[in-house]
């Protein structure tokens, strides 16, 4: 029975990125530079690049001064999820203009150079098929690109890396339908194989490390076309949240909503809610 | 610069699992069977084994009659979460006796005989250290283990698998206090390298495979003391949990305590109020 085995490794060296910066190159370059140490690092067909946004956002230019942060949060903010104030001020969990929910809208200030505030790529997938697409042709082969960002969750205690952008490759094993090794029905249905790519790459980038770039080898059967469906496909849709709000927030809609009714019912006049519907 | 570099693969070949099963022989008999047709695939000292709760379950007599499905999900809730009708039933996200946030309790039926409905594990952090020194035991000398289950998540589409048990392995990198490679503040605190592993085990586990084992090498700085802090760990405080209770639970409670305190203050009777406090 053939198996599948997959390796990762980060790719050290790349220099401070700047806006205006030619990622393909830098990337390439300093790939190459590991290959000259350790040949088995040379870039080879099926391979799967895991980039961290913060490479992407900087070389993009989405730099702000550390004094415009609130404002470039408000910008990349759709709506805010939850909130929580703590001696140190007020964490926001919003939806991103990208669909990701996220504390202060993905800006952050570590790793990027004193008084910049960096906010995440505009369009994550569009970066990751210009990438994509700028490595394919200066290598002449078919690779894969993931971009990651660091993110919470419910539940869980910290961090893990998931995909914000993605060209080249199949992001989800949807098995809806499918059957298991004795042939019953799966229960569980979408693997997220994307979000599965980002954290293993996260295992050999680390945070304090400074390696932006990891490969992962031995996945090509998940490497395509470039225009596949990218991370937004990640993203779930309103409906389907059963956690749109912050438990705080959703049980003071309540509140308000049932006051504003009884207020209604009583003849008062309501005028919060007339002031939203105009 | 050395570069941290690992594989994963899985291990095939594990027969059907049942209630009183050795699982720690029969794990090291498919590995021994694989390492016949390829040496790299014996173990060795530092190898990480990423183990499906499933084999677990089996091999802890956890199965239950499909007919009781329903006792053993509320057998194994704690507390209702959210829930959700649609055509099929009703979806119930409930809080396990593990603290995992899970639907069904994480009760499931597939890849389990027909008309059995399995139960994850009592403690998995003691099926963990229990799988862990069994192996260190015959093996003589030391390796990690992380025992998985797949879990939906809110936001974003799919699942993923995360670490639910673990012995032997450093669980999460607690970068608190730490600083980047500019020497900053980290914003980002704790890496959870168990979820991550286990994400990374699932791209050659799969759910349609049959293969509920990978190995993962090369990450040895991660095992340590088989009484290390476990999966359990990773389970976040209820202090800490902005997202407790679905958006709708949570709007539901705030609109009736709205309408409880108003009867209250408008002197009506709280019959319900006055039943809960009794």
């Amino acid at each position: 029975m053939p198996i599948t085995r997959y390796s990762v490794w980060g790719v050290p060296g790349l220099p401070e990125i700047a806006a205006g910066d030619d990622l393909v190159a830098m990337i390439v370059e300093a790939i190459d530079a590991q290959a000259a140490e350790d040949a088995d690092c040379a870039l080879k067909d099926g391979d799967i690049l895991i980039v961290t946004s913060k490479i992407v956002s900087k070389a993009e230019g989405m730099q702000v001064p550390v004094a415009d942060r609130e404002k470039a949060i408000a910008e990349d903010t759709v709506r805010v999820v939850a909130e929580r104030v703590h001696p140190g001020g007020v964490t926001q969990i919003v939806e991103t203009r990208h669909g990701l929910i996220m504390a202060a809208a993905g800006i952050d200030t570590s790793n990027v150079p004193d008084g910049v505030a960096l906010r995440l790529p505009l369009d994550p997938d569009k970066s990751a098929r210009d990438l994509c697409a700028g490595l394919r042709d200066r290598l002449g082969f078919n690779v894969g690109l993931v971009i990651t960002d660091t993110m919470g969750r419910p539940w869980r205690v910290g961090q893990t890396d998931v995909a914000i952008g993605a060209a080249g490759i199949v992001v989800t094993d949807d098995l809806r339908g499918g059957v298991d090794a004795n042939g019953r029905p799966l229960q569980v249905t979408i693997t997220v194989l994307a979000d599965e790519l980002s954290g293993a790459a996260d295992l050999v980038k680390g945070k304090a490390s400074g390696i932006p770039v990891a490969i992962v080898r031995g996945l090509g059967r998940l490497v395509t076309d470039l225009n596949a469906p990218g991370a937004r496909t990640l993203v779930r849709s309103v409906d389907d949240d059963m956690f749109r709000f912050g438990s705080a927030e959703a049980y003071r809609l309540g509140y308000d909503a049932a006051l504003a009714e009884l207020r209604e019912a009583s003849g008062q006049p309501e005028t919060r809610l007339k002031q939203r519907q105009d």
